[in-house]
C-alpha cells in the first residue's frame, strides 16, 4: 500500500495494508489510516445478530470463534486500516476472580468489589490460563485476516484498560457518576491503592504480552478514568501504573515492532506528560486541538483521534466537513509524525452506519489530496 | 478584614469581610479567601431539615425566606468568605416554560423538551417576574447579612447556569451521559443551535444583571458542561455565548464593581481563550495544575478552584495535607493576582461536615502564612 518501505531497524509485519503501523511508528503512509474505537459493536446490524446468536455480551466475548466473526464485520462493510480484538477492558478483574456481569441495559458489574484491606490482600496477578478466550480469539483473528500467503489484510490490535482504570471499576464495583469509594481509598489509604495499582499494572503487562505472543500486532491501553483524577493524583495513580505497564511490554515479537498506544479520555490537559510514558501513539479525545497537540509532542510520539462520536448524528455532508476539519487540524504529516484517524470515544450504538462509511472514505480522499497525492 | 484599601476606580461595598471580592478583583488580602460549591446543601443536616419543611427542591428553591434560611446555614458552621444564593441553574429555562421538576433521587427534568424547529421559534427571553422567587431571595439575603449600619457579613454571590449548558438541559430534556440529542440538533442544525443560545444568552444577561440590581454583590456563569463539546465547538457554541453574556452585564451597581465568574468544567483545556472572555475571575476543576494556571493567566483574571471534592472524604490531616498542597500550587499571591480557594466542583451530599470546618481553617492559616502574617 506504501511506496516507502521501513527503515532497516524497524521491522514489520508482511501485510497488504500497513498504513496503521506506519503512522503508529512516525513513518510516511499515502494516506491517513483509519479505525475507529468499539468499531465492532451495536450500530452494526450484522454484530446483534452475532450476539443475539451468543446469547449474551459475555457469552460473545468468551467464544473465540464468535470474537472473530464480530471483529472481521466492520472490515468488510468499511475500508478500515486496522482491526481491533473484541473484547471487554474488564477481563482482568473478572480472572482475578471478581465476578464480572453485564445486566441487560446496563454497564458492567462485578460481585465481588475491593472495598477493604482484605480484599486487597487477596489480589494477585491472575493465571494467564483464565484469559485463554481472549488469546484464542486474537489468534483465531489472525488466521482469519491472514491470505494463503501468510499476508495480513490489516494489522490486529489488542487492548486492555489501564490499571487506574480496572481499579475504578474494581473498587466502585460498576460505573460511577462521581468514584467516591475508588477515590476515598485513594485519598484515606493510599496504601491500599498503590498496592491494587501495582497488581493491576503486573497483570496488564503479562495480559498484554500473551496477546501480543497470540499475535496482536499492536496493543493500546484504555485509560478511560484517568481523566477524573486531579492533577498530581493523575500522574500519581494513573499515569505512574500505565508507565509501569509499558516498561514491561515486548517492543518486538519475532523480530517485528509492535507499537503502543496509551489513550486517556480527558488527558488532553497532561498530553505532554502522557507523551513521556514510554508509548508509541497517545490518543485524545475530541477536546483537544490536534494542531496544538502535534506542536507539543513534535516527534516524540504519534497521534490517535480525534473526532466527537457525535458527528456522525450529523448529514453525511456535514459529516464528511468535520473530517476534513479534523485533519486540517493535524495538517499534512511531515517526516517523524504520524496521525491515526480515529474518534475521541468509542462509537455509539445509535450511529447511523452508513454515516460511517463517509468518515472512513472522506478520511482516506481528503488525506490523499493533503500529501499532494 | 483587609488592612489595604482599595485602589480610588474600584469601589467595594461596606463589609465586614471582602476579601473575596478583593481577590476575585486581584487586589491585596490578607490571607485567601474560600466558599464552596454547593455549601448550602445536602451534607448539612440543618439544610436537609428545612427542606423537608419546604416539602421538595423546587418548593425550597422558590421560597425567598426558607432559601435564605438555607444559605446562611453554611456561614454559621465555617468560617466561608462569601454566601452563595440559594437556587437552581436551570430556573431560566423554567421560566421560558418549559416545566422544571425534580423526581426524588434523579436529577432535573424538562416536561416539554426544546427538540424540534417549532419549539425553538417559540423560545423567547422570559419576562423576569416569573423568576421574582430568585430576585426577592436576593434580596431578603442581603438584608440578613447586613448589620444595622448596612455593613455585610459577606459578600452574597449571584449565579445562572451559562447559555450553552442551559441548552444541554433544554434539549436533552434531562441529564445526559453522551448529550447525543443536543449534540446531534448543533452538528445537523446549527442554525436552530445558534438561535436557542442567543435567547438563552440575553435572557441570562437579563437575569443576572436583575439579581445585581436585588442585591448579588458578584455573579458566576456555571457552564457545567462546556467540557463535553470539541475543540473548535467550544469556542463556537459555549464560550461566544458565555462572551455574549458577560459583554451585557452591569460591571458597576450603585458605583460599587461587581466581579463577574465563569466556571467551566473541565474547561482547563481552554484557560487561554476563557481568560480572554471579559470575566474577572476563571474557576478551574481539579485537573488543571493551579501553578501553570497562573502563569498562564499572568494578570489577566483570578483563579478560582480547585480541590477534588473527594478529598473531603480522606482523614482530617489528609484533608489538610491536600488543601495546603493546593494552595501551594497556587503559590503566595503577588501583586494583581488572585486566588479564591474552592472546590473544582460542588460538594458532595456525603461529605462529612467536620472536614469542612478543616479545610475552611487550613486555607485561612496557612495561606495567611505564605504571605508571611
Amino acid at each position: 500500500m506504501t511506496a516507502a518501505t521501513a527503515p532497516s531497524d524497524i521491522a514489520l509485519p508482511p501485510l497488504a495494508n500497513d498504513r496503521f503501523l506506519r503512522a503508529c511508528l512516525r513513518l510516511p503512509t499515502d494516506c491517513t489510516p483509519v479505525w475507529l474505537m468499539r468499531q465492532a459493536g451495536r450500530y452494526l446490524p450484522e454484530y446483534r445478530a452475532t450476539r443475539d446468536k451468543a446469547g449474551s455480551f459475555m457469552g460473545l466475548a468468551t467464544n473465540p470463534e464468535l470474537a472473530c466473526e464480530v471483529t472481521l464485520q466492520p472490515l468488510d462493510r468499511y475500508a478500515l486500516d486496522a482491526a481491533i480484538l473484541f473484547s471487554d477492558i474488564l477481563t482482568v478483574p473478572d480472572a482475578m476472580g471478581l465476578g464480572l456481569s453485564f445486566a441487560t441495559g446496563e454497564g458492567p458489574r462485578f460481585a465481588h468489589p475491593v472495598r477493604d484491606e482484605a480484599a486487597v490482600e487477596k489480589l494477585a496477578v491472575p493465571d494467564m490460563d483464565k484469559l485463554r478466550y481472549v488469546f484464542d480469539a486474537v489468534s483465531t483473528i489472525r488466521k482469519a485476516l491472514s491470505d494463503d500467503q501468510g499476508v495480513g489484510r490489516v494489522p490486529l490490535i489488542g487492548f486492555s484498560g489501564s490499571p487506574w482504570t480496572l481499579a475504578c471499576y474494581m473498587v466502585e464495583g460498576a460505573g460511577s457518576d462521581d468514584y467516591r469509594l475508588v477515590k476515598t481509598m485513594m485519598y484515606q489509604r493510599p496504601d491500599l491503592m498503590h498496592r491494587i495499582l501495582q497488581v493491576n499494572a503486573d497483570a496488564v503487562a503479562r495480559y498484554l504480552n500473551t496477546q501480543i505472543e497470540a499475535g496482536a500486532q499492536a496493543v493500546m491501553v484504555f485509560d478511560s478514568w484517568g481523566g477524573v483524577l486531579a492533577d498530581g493524583a493523575f500522574q500519581q495513580f494513573s499515569l505512574a501504573y500505565t508507565k509501569r505497564v509499558l516498561s514491561q511490554l515486548r517492543k518486538t515479537h519475532e523480530g517485528l515492532r509492535i507499537p503502543h498506544i496509551v489513550f486517556t479520555k480527558g488527558g488532553g490537559i497532561w498530553l505532554d506528560e502522557i507523551a513521556d510514558s514510554g508509548c508509541d501513539v497517545v490518543g485524545l479525545d475530541w477536546t483537544m486541538n490536534l494542531g496544538k497537540a502535534r506542536a507539543m509532542v513534535g516527534d516524540r510520539v504519534a497521534l490517535q483521534g480525534n473526532l466527537d462520536p457525535n458527528v456522525l448524528f450529523a448529514q453525511p455532508d456535514q459529516v464528511c466537513a468535520e473530517v476534513i476539519k479534523t485533519l486540517d487540524s493535524f495538517g499534512k504529516p511531515g517526516p517523524h509524525t504520524g496521525h491515526v484517524f480515529n474518534l475521541g470515544h468509542g462509537i455509539s450504538q445509535f450511529t447511523p452506519a452508513e454515516n460511517v462509511s463517509v468518515l472512513v472514505d472522506t478520511v482516506h480522499t481528503y488525506s490523499r489530496q493533503q500529501r499532494g497525492g
